[in-house]
């Protein structure tokens, strides 16, 4: 039973806070009982795991903590990164919120067969928010890291102002080269324009005129995504 | 000029942290010009707002934010309330996460002509987190209230365990009576029973086989309410 602050595995998992630790240890933390059991599924073993009463005293569990809510069990994983691939999959530009990466990241195994690939200027999908919001989907469905320029197959750029909608643009990628990569940009400046111009095909998802110009980057990767599946599964 | 932090205006922004207060008084605090903007936009004059630098110093405006990034204005505004209505709105139960509530708020401006109404159980769409989640579609749509059985229109019930998938059953729904009713429950427990039996009808959005139990609600949402607004305008 652990019952200093100075132990070293909690000392780990308080440096795991930081991207800057993350990226030099190769490691991340995953909190809370969900999770733990979704590395067991995805047959990821722990370098540790530590739970609160059985291996450490319940507050210095809570202290170390990222999320703020009392986990009771903390896992510390490597890091595991996929290579693009699969039948359809997803690719990230400057997706700063942690919360809204790790949301994609469930999505994307929910809905497709490959990874989400991280491009420049995203946040970490191994910070502690993005692991919750991925709800398990990070072990399942590791990430992959890739610029623009090397993605594989049929590349579809989502951009606010193209002028074609998403229905009528899926429907003729159905016969194209795999995998089909849904690429998304960041809320504020969507996706650069030599992105979208290098890109094999640009569609928009249609909104009401008068309301908002965007739907939030997680939604507008779901709705893609399920646009993607339903006209995939037509075409099998 | 407001240097001290016991003023009547930085109290009032402080109690409006909690939903209690934001009950009590009717009111509720925007953070940050974007909102602040929308609320002009949508015609909802502020009971007032504070300007760091202006009105008020700046650390002392920053003390009371509820979102910690030190706001450089904060506007408070009358709680206000629409009546379900539309050719499209939305139904939640039980969704319990501010930023889901805000999110879906916004992606029911974007998609669809109705408001969100929120049922039993729900968090409230006044809170900081919301209010910033909804990116101003709060102002601009302000949510509804209302029991499962007061709705009007045709409620369409999301459940995980549907055995129809979600394209099918809304294009039945097309010439049924109006607002169309997606209707959400929790992220764990999703609708109750008695309200998916009561349904007019019910659907899931098919996810790949050996994947995630389920979607973020607040991308169910979307999805939903794109292909409701796709198949709708397919009608029309």
């Amino acid at each position: 039973m652990i019952t200093s602050p100075d132990n070293d595995k909690l000392k780990t998992i308080r440096k795991l806070h930081r991207r800057r630790w993350r990226d030099k240890l190769g490691l991340f933390a995953a909190e809370g009982e969900d999770l733990v059991e979704a590395a067991a599924a995805a047959g990821r073993p722990p370098r540790f795991v530590l739970r609160a009463g059985a291996d450490v005293e319940p507050t210095l569990l809570a202290e170390v903590s990222a999320l703020g809510s009392g986990s009771r069990v903390i896992g510390v994983y490597e890091q595991v990164f996929a290579a693009p691939g699969g039948r359809v999959m997803v690719w990230l530009h400057g997706v700063e919120d942690p919360g809204n990466v790790g949301t994609i990241v469930r999505a994307t195994d929910a809905l497709a067969d490959g990874p989400v690939a991280l491009g420049p200027a995203c946040a970490d999908p191994h910070s502690p928010k993005a692991v919750r919001a991925s709800m398990g989907s990070l072990f399942a469905r590791p990430p992959a890291r890739a610029d623009f320029g090397a993605l594989p197959g049929t590349r579809l750029a989502l951009a606010a102002d193209a002028p074609r909608p998403l229905a009528d643009v899926v429907g003729e990628l159905a016969n194209c080269p795999g995998p089909l990569v849904v690429c998304l940009g960041s809320e504020r400046a969507g996706l650069p324009p030599d992105v979208v111009a290098g890109a094999d095909a640009a569609a928009r998802i249609p909104l009401r005129p008068g309301g908002p110009e965007s739907l939030n980057v997680a939604m507008a990767a779901g709705v893609a995504l399920y646009v993607v599946a339903t006209r995939m599964a037509a075409h099998a």
